[in-house]
C-alpha cells in the first residue's frame, strides 16, 4: 500500500459504477494475508463452459510468472466445455521469484482447477505487488473453497477492490449494446496506478461479456484495440512485468454470434470504449496525479511516429512538472518533440492548450496571452494538441502529471 | 535561476579547480541583464588565430538558433589566419524563437567579429534558458567592447560562472600531459542541470587546450570520446534544443603536432578524461540530486545494447525515487532491464549494489540481506551492475536520484 491513500482527486464523483450482470460470471473475494492485513487480496471470477478467452499481457524481458503461463495457455484454442477461472491476488507480483514462481502458479492453477471440475488449461493467474518475493501460494490455496462457495455474480466491485495496489480507488466500467434486436453486455474492471508505461496491456484488467464470439475473434479484436487505449496511457513510463488484460465471452446472450460486419463493428466499438473508459481511469489514479492530460498530435510523419511524439511529450518529466506548476511552459513541448527522434520541422510546429493557440510557424502566436495559458492550466483535465505540420499521421495518449506525491508514493513505497 | 539555489550536497568540496591557463586562451564575463539581475550573464572566449575548432550538438529536431549556426560552421574547413570567439548568454535559449531566432545569432556574431578584426565565420554563440522568448540581443551587443577589453587568460571561473542558469555550482576540469617532453595542457568547463539526457553533446561545454592538432582530427576524437562521456549521463531522460560541447585547440604548446598513435592516445585519453569528469560534474549538480548513481551493464547482447538498458535503468521514475528513498528496490532494477526492449533472459540476470550480490539466476541471491542492501544504499555515491549472463557487450551510464527537490525547482521554473 502507499504511504498516504488518500482519494485522487482525479477520482470520478460517483464512485463505482453498478456494473450489469454478465450472465455467465460470478466473482468472489477474500482476506487471504498474502501481505497485507485486514482487507481482501485475492479475487475469483468463474465463466461458464463455453465461453471464450482472449488476452494480452507486458511485453517485458523479465515477466513474472503468472503471465507466461497465462500466454502460453491463451497460445493454443481452448477448450469450450469446461469452466474457465480468473486468481488475482494483490501484494507479491510473483516476479523474478526463479522457478519456484512457476511452481506456484501451478500450485494454485491446481486446486483451483479442482475445486471447480475443470482443467489447469482453463485456469488463468494473475499476481501484483512487490517483486522478487516468493509467493506465499499456500495462503492462497487454503481460501479457494471460501472462495468458491461465495461466488456471486453481482460482486464484480467486490473483486474490483481486491486487487488493488497504490490505487486510490476500484476502476469499472460497461457497456450495453443492441445486436439483432437482443442486448449485449460488456462489463470490466481494472487495477493500475503506478509502473504504468505502454508496449503492453497496462496492469491488470478483466473484462466480461455474454457475447457469443470466437476466440480468435475475441483475440483480434482486443489485440486491435488495445493499441489506442490501455496502449496509449502512461504514469511514470515505466513498464510492469505482470500487465494483464483478459477479456472472457460467456456467449449467454440471446443475440447471434458476432462474426463479421455491422455486428463485428458495434461490438468492437463497445469494448473500445470500456476498455478507453477503464484505461482513462487508471490515469486519473495514477500516482500522485492531480491532472489528467490529453496529448494529441495531429499533422505527423505517420500514425506511428505521431504517437512517439506524444509518447515523446507524456513521458517528459519537465512536461509533466510544468502541468504539475499549472505552468503553460510550452517551450518544454518543443523540447519533447525535439527530442522524439521523430520527423519534424521547428517552423511548421503548431501548439495548443485547450483551444488556445500557443504557438505557430516556430513561435510563439501572435494572439496567445501567458494569462490565458495560465488560466487554462488551472483547470484538472488539460489537453495539449502539436500539429506536426508535415503529413497525415495522428494519434491520442492520455497522461497524468508528475508532483511532490508521485515521489513520496515511490521514494518509500514496498507493496 | 531555481526556485532554490543551495549547493547541490554531491558539489566537489573544493569549489571550483583552479584551471591551467591555456597559452592562445582568454576569457571574459559581463552582466548584459538579458533576463537576471545583479549577474554576469554573458560570457566571451577569445582563441587567437592558428586555432582549430571542433564540436558536437543536440540531434534534437527542434534545435535553437544558435546550434543551427554553429553546426553550419562547423560542417566546413575553417580558417586558421583568424582569432576564433564563443560568446554565451544565459536566461534565454533563443530556442522556437522563428526567424528572429537567427536574426539575434547574426547581429552577436557580426559585432562580436567587428569587435575582434576577424571573420562572421570564426564566431560561435549559444544561448541557456527559457525557450520561446526572443532573445533581447542589442543588451548583448552593447556590452561586447566591455568584454573585449576585460579579456584575460584567468578567468575561466569568471565565464564558467556567467552561464549557469538551475546550476548550483560552476563545473571545471583540467588534464595536462606530456608529450614529446613537452607538457600539454587541457582545461574546460561546463553547465547543466536539468533537461539532461543522452543522444546530444549535453548542455554547454567548452574545453580548451593548447595541443597542435588538425580540425579533422580533432573532432574525430571528440565525436568518439561524447559517446561515453557526455552521451552516457542522463538527469532527467529531457532532451536540451541547446545542447553544445565544443573544443578549441590553440596549438600555442611547444609539443609536436598530435597525428596517429601513441600522441593520440594520450591525448585522447586526457580529453576523456576532461569530458567525463565535466560529466560526472553535472549528474552532480542534477536537479535536486542527493545520490550519485553508476549503473554499470555487462554480459549484454551488444555494447549498444547493453547501453539501452543501462539508460533504462537511469531514466527509470521508479528506480530513480527508490534511490533517494534509500530503498535497496532491486525489482524495479528487474522491471526496468525488462522494459529495455533488449534480449534479457530473467534467469540470468545478476544484480548487485556496489559490492553486494543481489540477486543471480532469476531470484534473490541467498547471502543477500535487506540489512546489507539498506545500509549500502545510505552511501551519496550508488553502483547499480546487472549482468544480463548472454554476451560480451557493455556500458556504463551516470545518473542521480530523482527527489521532492526536482518537482520543487521545475514545478515552477522559469529560467
Amino acid at each position: 500500500m502507499g504511504t498516504d491513500m488518500t482519494l485522487s482527486p482525479l477520482a470520478p464523483k460517483g464512485g463505482f459504477p453498478t456494473l450489469p450482470v454478465i450472465k455467465g460470471i460470478t466473482f468472489s473475494a477474500v482476506a487471504a494475508g498474502v501481505k497485507y492485513a485486514d482487507r481482501n487480496d485475492v479475487m475469483l471470477a468463474c465463466a461458464v463452459a463455453g465461453s471464450t478467452v482472449a488476452g494480452v499481457f507486458t511485453k517485458s524481458a523479465t515477466r513474472a510468472a503468472p503471465v507466461l503461463d497465462c500466454q502460453e495457455k491463451l497460445s493454443v484454442t481452448l477448450a469450450t466445455d469446461k469452466p474457465f477461472a480468473i486468481l488475482v491476488n494483490s501484494g507479491n507480483a510473483n516476479a523474478f521469484t526463479g522457478s519456484r514462481g512457476s511452481g506456484s502458479v501451478s500450485a494454485i492453477c491446481q486446486a483451483v482447477a479442482e475445486e471447480l471440475n475443470t482443467d489447469q488449461a482453463c485456469v488463468f493467474t494473475a499476481s501484483t505487488g512487490v517483486i522478487g518475493e516468493a509467493l506465499p501460494h499456500d495462503r492462497i490455496v487454503a481460501k479457494i473453497s471460501e472462495l468458491n462457495a461465495s461466488l456471486d455474480a453481482n460482486s464484480a466491485e467486490l473483486a474490483a477492490n481486491a486487487i488493488m495496489t497504490t490505487d486510490t480507488f476500484a476502476k469499472g466500467a460497461a457497456r450495453e449494446i443492441m445486436i439483432d434486436g437482443q442486448p449485449v453486455k460488456i462489463a470490466g474492471f481494472a487495477k493500475g496506478s503506478g509502473m504504468i508505461a505502454p508496449d503492453m496491456a497496462t496492469m491488470l484488467v478483466y473484462i466480461f461479456t455474454d457475447a457469443k464470439i470466437s476466440q480468435t475473434m475475441l483475440q483480434t479484436i482486443l489485440s486491435q484495440q488495445t493499441e489506442t487505449t490501455f496502449n496509449a496511457i502512461t504514469v511514470d513510463s515505466d513498464t510492469s512485468t505482470s500487465d494483464s488484460l483478459m477479456v472472457i465471452a460467456t456467449g449467454q446472450s440471446d443475440a447471434p454470434e458476432i462474426t463479421t460486419g455491422q455486428t463485428a463493428d458495434t461490438f468492437t466499438a463497445a469494448l473500445h470504449g470500456v476498455m478507453l473508459e477503464l484505461a482513462h481511469l487508471v490515469i486519473r489514479d495514477g500516482e500522485g496525479a492531480t491532472k489528467f492530460v490529453t496529448v494529441k498530435v495531429t499533422g505527423a510523419h505517420s500514425d506511428a511516429s505521431a504517437k512517439k511524439v506524444g509518447l515523446s511529450i507524456a513521458n517528459s518529466p519537465l512536461v509533466k512538472t510544468a502541468i504539475a506548476g499549472e505552468d503553460p511552459n510550452w517551450g518544454r513541448v518543443v523540447m519533447a518533440v525535439g527530442k522524439a527522434g521523430e520527423p519534424a520541422d521547428r517552423d511548421l510546429l503548431t501548439i495548443s492548450f485547450g483551444d488556445i493557440l500557443v504557438a505557430e510557424k516556430g513561435w510563439v502566436s501572435e494572439s496567445y496571452t501567458e494569462a490565458a495559458g495560465a488560466a487554462y492550466m488551472k483547470n484538472d483535465a488539460i489537453t495539449i494538441h502539436c500539429d506536426l505540420g508535415i503529413g497525415a499521421g495522428t494519434s491520442t495518449v492520455w497522461t497524468c502529471d508528475l508532483t511532490h506525491q508521485y515521489i513520496t508514493i515511490n521514494a518509500d513505497y514496498r507493496s
